[in-house]
Order: structure tokens, then sequence, then C-alpha cells
């Protein structure tokens, strides 16, 4: 099995925490974004839609999307469960995750692919090319804003995003907090001591460093 | 066990055929989207996010978006599975259905929300208001034009868009190509035999009418 990723990637930092809290060792075969290596015949028949990352497994399939890549390592790795341990549990997770995702992390990546140079007529990853919308950035801007509003709510109430228990929800939200803070420097507000309490406890966990 | 949801919200629809695929009979209680039922009090205890479809449990648990949804009611009736029959094919399905959501339909959702006059101010979705965004809207339809030649590559290979059997990525598919003949004018284009094959084939299932 082996994971072909980036280090400067936020969803490949998504699957690498995931393999961190679960202990899993498997080869990591770097994709070079900067040389757009992603554009290569050798990447493009590993994922055609030119994204990372992509979990090739040893009878040649290739997993990609991060949802996926997590479901099928919890299966084969089933002990400590970041996806949930009951029906009921792993219904919400999914939907906490799923609404970091949309709320907050695609809201950060939508803001930095339509703004930096680097990335003109590449507003949106994968084989087309989408000319960057400014006014998409900006919307893009209030998302996260609203989003750091709706996770300080929700850390109110409960010690981890999709209740008692640590999960992808609280790794994706954890991946949002670091690529806001870097990518369009809106790290965790003042007046939000629920977030702030938790993204000091998630950032001390060995997995923050992978 | 009873579904909040509207009979024109596309991503209820999701759920309905899955229901339907499977045989499963619950309460179905409307929502009336026209009349802003959503926005109330009472829908807000229920969902908090505002979206169509919910699931609620008997014990008052609510479950939204459509991919948690769909995993509560797979895991709790097993049978005529929809997500896959193992690991392997489960990774795959979640993959080939999140690739023709993101690519496709949220772009038809996307076109929608930035033209209709009627969604003027709300073009997401959700508790906060924004504006819409002509070129965005503009954008949507190439991805979506986009999506089809992907839709059509791929179908081109494969009987059902995540290989072999009927899953959640056909009834994604389904949604998406009818969402967009109907909200932005864009059905099966000519010169996709092997979508329109596919789109027939699926339409005549006795779910489509869900």
């Amino acid at each position: 099995m082996k994971l072909y990723q980036s280090a400067s990637s936020p969803n490949s930092r998504r699957v690498r925490i995931f393999l961190a809290e679960k202990g899993i060792q498997l080869d990591v075969i770097p994709v070079n974004l900067g040389a757009k290596e992603q554009f290569g015949a050798d990447y493009r028949a590993i994922n055609p839609r030119l994204q990372v990352p992509t979990l090739v497994l040893d009878d040649g399939t290739s997993i990609a999307e991060v949802p996926a890549i997590w479901r099928y390592l919890e299966e084969t790795h089933p002990a400590t469960p970041l996806l949930g341990s009951s029906a009921k549990e792993r219904a919400l997770i999914t939907m906490w995750e799923r609404r970091v995702e949309l709320d907050g992390f695609a809201a950060v990546m939508e803001a930095v692919r339509n703004t930096v140079p680097g990335l003109k007529g590449r507003a949106l990853s994968g084989p087309y090319d989408y000319e960057q919308l400014p006014a998409l950035a900006e919307r893009s801007v209030l998302r996260v804003k609203n989003f750091y509003v709706d996770l300080e709510d929700r850390l109110a109430q409960t010690p981890f995003v999709a209740g008692e228990v640590f999960s992808v929800a609280d790794i994706t939200a954890l991946v949002t907090v670091d690529f806001a803070t870097g990518g369009i420097k809106l790290p965790v507000p003042d007046g939000c001591p629920a977030l702030k309490r938790w993204y000091e406890s998630i950032s001390s966990r060995s997995s923050a460093g992978a």
C-alpha cells in the first residue's frame, strides 16, 4: 500500500494525521506540486483528477478522495476507531466532519485558490482550468468567519467536534484552522474560548505534527 | 424514525431513491421550503443548518447530510447494499459518489442558487445570507459541461458509475442529470452514447420515481 501525497497539501495532511493517530505505517511517495508533477503522465495514470492524496493498494487499485481513503484504512485497521464505534456514532461523525469540510475547509481552499498569484487560471483543482473570481474569494472569507462562530458554538457544548470522542471531524477542523491561519491570515479569532481550548488540546497531540 | 424532507429538494431525492431501492418504510414529514418552513423555530431545533433532508431517530437524534443519512440507513438495513460489499468496494463507491457530487451535483446547485431570482441573497443554503455571484454561475455551467464529458468517459468503461454494481454513485448522478435538465436546461448532451444508455437504464428503475 502506497500513499501519494504532498507535504504542502492540506488534504494530504488530513490523511497523514489519521495515519499517525492509528499508528499505520505505509510507503509515502511525495508528489511535487510546485514542479507540477501531478499533471504528468505518471500521476495521471494513478489519479486522473490530478489531485493528492491517492492511496494505491497492492493490487494497483487507486483510492482517491480523503473520506474514501479514511474509510478503507479504518475498515482494514479497525483499532483506534476515528470514524465511530456504532451506526449512530458513525453517522454523526460523518455529519460533523462533512459540515466542517464544506463550511470551513472548502471555504478556506476557495479563498486561497481564487487569490494566490501562482494559481491564476487554476481556481479549482482537477483536470480543467478555471479563472480566479476575486468576488468569490471575498465571499469565502466571510464564510470562514461564520464557520468560526459556528465552531465556537459547537465546542462550547462538546469536548470534540462530533461529541465525546476524538474523530476525523477534529482532524479536518484542525487542518482547516491551520490552513486558514497560514493561507488567508485568519487564525482563531479573539472571543472564542471554547475553540481556543480545543485548538490547544488538539494541536498538542503528537499526530498534529504529521 | 422520521425523514424531514421536501419533494422539490434534490438532496431529499438522493435519500428517497435510496429508501426505495432498499424498500425501507419510514415516516416522511414534508418541509415546505416555498413557505420558508426550514427557517422556523421548529425546524431549527431539528437541524440548525436549516437544510433538508434530516433523519430523526426514535431517541430524538438528528442526522443531517446525505452521506451520513445513507450510512446510518445502510448499517441498520444491510440488505441490498448500496454503499458496497467489501472494504475496497465501499472505498471506491465513496470516491465515485463524491466525485459526482463535487464535480456535478454541487456545480448544478451553485448555478441554480446564484441565478434564480427567488434565491437572491441566498446563494448558499444554511443559516447565513450570501449574495448571488453571476460570474460564479457562469463558471458552474462550464463545470457541468465538463462533468458530462467525464461521466461519458467513465460510463464508456463500466455499466454503473462506481463499477459493476448499482450504488449511491448512480443515485447522485441520476439526481444531478435531472437537476441540470430542469434547473439549468442542460440535459445529457448529444454525442454521449454511454451516458444516454446509462441514463435510460437508471431512469427506468422504479426507484427513479421517488
